[in-house]
Formats: C-alpha cells, structure tokens, sequence
C-alpha cells in the first residue's frame, strides 16, 4: 500500500512551523507496511490544494491531508474538498454535540466559530475527534481513501490511532518493511563507518539496506530488510555483534532516548541519580524528567550557573577556584562529589565549560567542556572540545554526559580519546 | 522567484528524522522575496530524485535540494545529478585540500571515503563547505538553478549563507512579500479569535493576510501583506493595538522566544532571576540558558524532584507538606520565597504539579499545577489544570510560567482566570 502526505499550511512553507506530523506518521505508517512514497507541503491556497490531492490520488492508495481546519478564516480544506469531491456541507449533529460537551466538560463558553466546525461534508465518513473541536473526514474517491485531518499534532494522533488504523487493519491486511535501528554516540559518521566497515559489508552483501543518520552527538544505524518480520532474528544478530564490539558507543535501539536508557538502567540497578550543571543548565536534568516515572531514580539537581552558587549550593571551594579556573578538572570533580552528597545520590554527574558565543579565551575556548561523574566507586572525569554554536555544544554535552553516566553505571570502561 | 525544496533521504519518509532543513529555508526564502511553492521529501531513489528534479525545474526557477551527500554507500545524490545533467565526476582539487585541512585542523586521519568526497561533477559550480566534507553544487539547466547541498543543518546553513545567498543577490533582484508575527501566550485559539474579533475583520478589510498559528500553550498571529515592506508601519499600528489590549497575553514578535523576551526584560530591568523547580525538572532553567549572554541575569536553579530535597536544599517546612501536601499553593510559595534567598536573585520561580502519566488522584489530577513567583514586593501564586499528557504538561508549566515572570516583572497586573 502506498501512501501520500500532504500538510497544508502557509506556516509551513515560510517555516513559520516544522513538519512534525509527517514524520510521526512516517513511523506509523511504515511500521505498518504503508510505504509513504511523498511528503508535500503546500499553501492554503485552493487550486494548488486541488491538483496535489488529485495528483496524489493518482500515485497513491491513500492520501492524508492534514491542515487547515481550524476554527478561524484561513483554513480553507474543508470547502476545497466539498468542491473537488461534488458535496455539500451539513451540520452534523453527533460532532456538535461533541464540540458542546468539549466546552461544557472545560466549564467554558462555545463559540459561533465553533459551531461551524460541526458543518461536514456530506458523504464522506466523519472521524470522531475526541481531543479537539475539528472532525476528521473519510473520502473514497475512485481507487484511493482521501484522509483529512487537523493539522495540531495531538488531535491528529488521536484520530489516526482510534478512528483510522482501526479502518485501515479491517480493510487491508497491512504488512512490514522491516527496519531495526541502533543508536550509537560519540563516534563521528566517517570513523564509526571505518570501524564498522567489514560488518558494513556483510550486512549489505546479505541484501539489507544500510543507513547512517548522524545529528549532532550522534549516529543513527538503520538496517532495512525488504523480507519484512521474518528477518529480524538475523538483524538483531547483526546489531549484537556491533554492540559487543562497541559497547560504549552503542547505546540503545529505535526511537529510545539516551535518558530513556539510562532510566531503565537506574531502575534495574537500583540506584539514583542527579546533577550538578553549569554549562547545561539543566539541560540534563529535563532530559532525565522528561521520561515518565523519572521519580523513582532521579533526585533532583543544582544549577549552578553563577559562580557564587557554586561555592554557596555546592561548596566548591573558593582556592580551588582561584587556582584552577572554574572550566577545570578539579571544579568538574569537586562539583559531582559535593553533589552526590548534597542531592544524596549514587551517581551524580557535573558539566562545566563554556557554551560560547562569548565568555571564550586563548587558553580555554568555546566548546571546551568538562564532565564528572562521582559514583559509589571512583570520579570520573573526562575534558571535551567541542565546536562554537552553543546550542550544539549544550545539546553535545547533554547527550555526552548521559551516555558517560550509563558506561559508568554499567561498569563499561570508557575509550580515552 | 520561485523556489522548491526537495529533501533527499528515506529517514524523512520513514519519520526517522524531522524535515528542519524545510523549515530553515522557507524562513530565510520567504524574508527575501523567494516564494516557496512547495516542499517535497523523497526517497534516496535514482528514479523518484530525477523525476522530482525534472518536475520541480518545470515549475520553479530555483530547485533547493538537500541530503544524500554522505561519505556512505546510501548516498546518491550526486551520481544520479551527473547522470540527470549529462555530466561526469572528477577529483576536484580545492575540495580535496579543503578535506584534507578539515582532518588534520581536527587531528583525525583522513578516510578513503572522504577523499571520494571531493570527487565532484564537471560543470557545476562548487559551494564550499567550510563545516564539513561535502561541498555543495550549483546547476544551471534550462531556466532553472538547481543546488545541491548537504542534509546535516549546519554545513547546508553555512553553504547557504555565505555561497548560495550572496549569488543569488547578485543575480536577482530579491524583493520581499512582508510577513509580520505577534507572539500570545495563555488564551486558546478560538478565545483569541473572538477577543480580536473586530480587529481581524479590520485588518482582512485592509487586504492583509492573518493566520493563527496554535502550538501547546501559545499561538502565533501572522498578518502578511502581498506588498512587500511598505505596509510595515500600517501592521505595525495593527499589532500595537492588540498589544495593548491583551498586555497579559502578548508577549513577543517573530521568532523571539519566551526566555529571550524574559531575558532581554532582566537585562534592561537589572533585576536577576532563578527558578526552584518540582514537576518541571529544570526545563524552566534550560529554556533560560538557551538564550546567549543568560549569565548576565540568570543565577541558577535548584530541581527538588524528590520531596526530601524540598526539605533539604530548599527548607520547604515539612508540617506544611503534612497539612497541605506537596502540590499545592502554600508548598509553592515556599519554593518561591525560600529560592529567591538560596539563589540570592531578585525574582524566583517555582513550579509543583502532577505531570502525569502516573502520581494523580481524584483531588489532585494529572496536569494540575501551581506556580509561583517572589519578587522583591510581593510572591504570586497560580493554579493551572492542564491534560493528560506528560510532555505537554511540562511544555505548559515552561511557557505559563516564563509569561507570569514576564508580567511580574513588567508590573502587568494578571487576569485571574
């Protein structure tokens, strides 16, 4: 089964918003055997609406439209599609008494705007929206389904996984591509490649496809069997050999976080955690809480941006300041070791270093970083030298932290660069 | 000028990796006249990449394609563009000394792979790349230029800005649909919508554009005008008006962030600012460190995550945990007033609440949360109920409480919902 994804939006197009949904259904679909052959963004604009839908219904069995359904004057898809498919709009009455319980439910007033949102086209099968005020719609359309939906993500969501994969498993019998993916970090794409490059072989001549998706801190490894299911016993084969060669590059699989990762340790292991950020600011801290149920391992942290809290929060000493500099392997240690006591921890990491544009030297430049890592057994502590965009240098140091705190937990000894 | 942009790379369709490059571009286009008709992400498939090109090319005189420009056998970009313009590789000497200084500035070998980087059509002109190893082509076929550029965002940034751009200034006279954004916080779309009721009637009378573009927590005002920069001290009178009658809820402009707007406040204000945070886990403080130069007033943070942290770092009284329990208005003030002193700042934030998926009870429901700001005369303090979702929640409380910050220390009296 193929599949089109057209997003509607002028906000797309000046890049006022990023195309999340596209990617999120991407993951749905081709988990589920739907090939997406296109993603097109195009504007609010009704001929071009028209001739990429009929377009699309050309090359495609299933065509989703997100977009443009809102409750205010320049969401135009719903009248665009009554016109392109011949129907009319007519109140339906389930959706408006669905839109006047969502208001009543939230104790707040409806609004003309929001009664129109019950106008639907006639015909076509109406998709319960149980998280918002726009419905989506179900055109078939001579060989293709036609989907429209809202274009805010988790109203999307909501009807994609209870109104249309439903439909969709009952009509067709959907099947895999099959795709594995793991997750490595700190290697750069070239030298992870060399490393791998008789793997690399094997792994192609056997008829899988591979893909290096690198980003900042990280490569993605994604092997892809045309086969579907059936090949995953070998897949994983391959990945267990790299992950034994590799074991502290190689970090997770899928779409798992390296916070995710490191939760599930700390549950298993039964130990807790914090962090003592300068740099970071609590950056590693969110990305930890991020996961649900981070409570149960992760304790709390200190930002110690200025440097008086570090002294004040964290009792870094005053002399070892002065004589080392606060971007230093003695300020990184003494603010891991204080803080595994302050926050009463079993791990607790520390990052201090200069994120940049400014507060560089000659000595001690932007993206220079140091980690420490204060456990139950040593400190740990490594110096970094990353780029001069800031946001790549906290986001380096988040990602580096995380998977130094899981090679440490885990007893993996880490690779001195 | 029209332009397409095409991105190249089965991680888009699969929805491994999210389509920013799109976004970038169609920003930078759009604010020099380039009207970007449509974005379009395929396969890395000699077909599907020749067929797009030859389309785009009919409709656009400028054809923008990113990605498959790897060191690794699954890119192929560059050998289906000689293929498609009739043209061969060949070592291009220039790239090959770029790569070169590129592996020994970072004390790394150079790979085989990489050298294969520099092998380049003969024809095109060359962008360089001074970010990575894969230089950036530049076509010229029919009425139509059409440009290469490599996927990872920071090496086709740098291309962009400092090769593509300045070319096409001196070829074209750039000229701009002008497009202006106000920034709310805290009033859901169709509230909004019937606040400014009579205002958006005036200003589409006008023959302007308005969008609304709704995100978790906040939601963007575009007014486009089809008349270029002109019109700007007529939006501008636009925007001001709904400025100041919703004081509360307006809080920036264009791209500007919550923590920039805050940022810029602290440093023209002099005061200086930290947070204590319980259900936010430090996303508050991060948010704030993004921002360059957040030293100047940001201080620090402490994430009391674990109740007995609340006790220990921040002196929470435990018998007000006893009689009012950990979520609610008395523990949050406490935070607030107890950091303000810890962290040494003018104005402290704290935040308290069930996140969710788990910690909820019939009292106190996922998604409730109280936040609180002591400042130099007084501590305010609000209750929120948010939903049922753990990421969204977090992202709320951030932006909720960044916006009250804001109030707080503009001194804008708040409307109590």
């Amino acid at each position: 089964m193929k599949a089109e994804l057209i997003s509607i939006g002028d906000e797309l197009l000046i890049g006022q918003t990023i195309n999340t949904n596209a990617s999120w259904l991407g993951q749905l679909f081709s988990a589920n055997g739907i090939s997406v052959h296109r993603v097109i963004a195009i504007s609010d604009d009704k001929a071009e609406i028209k001739r990429t839908v009929v377009e699309a219904m050309d090359h495609c069995e299933l065509v989703i439209i997100t977009g443009g359904l809102g409750p205010t004057k320049d969401d135009i898809t719903k009248h665009t599609l009554c016109e392109l498919f011949e129907t009319t709009l007519e109140i339906h009455v389930p959706t408006l008494q669905k839109i006047e319980d969502f208001f009543s439910k939230r104790n707040r007033p409806m609004l003309e705007s929001n009664i129109r949102q019950a106008e639907l086209p006639v015909g076509c099968t109406i998709l319960t929206n149980d998280y918002g005020t726009a419905a989506g719609m179900w055109f078939e359309q001579k060989n293709s389904i036609i989907i429209s939906l809202p274009g805010v993500p988790y109203e999307m969501k909501g009807i994609i996984m209870e109104q249309v994969m439903p439909r969709l498993r009952e009509r067709f019998a959907l099947k895999s591509i099959y795709h594995q993916t793991i997750l490595t970090q700190g290697l750069g794409e070239s030298f992870l490649a060399e490393r791998i490059a008789d793997w690399e072989n094997r792994v192609r001549n056997r008829g899988f496809g591979l893909a290096y998706l690198p980003s900042p801190g990280m490569v993605k490894l994604r092997i892809t069997s045309p086969n579907g299911v059936e090949d995953k016993p070998e897949i994983d084969a391959f990945f267990k050999e790299i992950q034994g060669e590799l074991p502290h590059y190689v970090y997770g699989v899928e779409a798992q976080t390296l916070s995710e990762v490191v939760g599930a340790i700390c549950q298993e292991k039964r130990v807790s955690i914090g962090t003592v950020e300068s740099l970071t600011g609590g950056a590693i801290a969110q990305d930890i809480v991020s996961r649900p149920g981070a409570s149960a391992y992760f304790k709390g942290s200190i930002v110690a941006y200025d440097p008086a809290l570090k002294m004040s929060l964290v009792d870094v000493n005053p002399h070892a300041i002065a004589s080392n500099g606060l971007v230093s392997e003695e300020i990184a240690r003494q603010m891991a070791e204080h803080g595994r006591k302050k926050l009463d921890v079993d791990y607790c990491v520390s990052t201090t270093g200069v994120a940049g544009p400014d507060g560089g030297s000659e000595e001690i430049p932007v993206g220079t970083v140091w980690v420490a890592i204060a456990g139950p057994s040593r400190t740990f502590v490594q110096h970094f030298r990353f780029g001069d965009d800031r946001e790549r240098n906290i986001k380096m140091t988040v990602l580096t932290t995380l998977n130094l705190l899981r090679c440490e937990i885990l007893e993996i000894h880490h690779e001195k660069k």
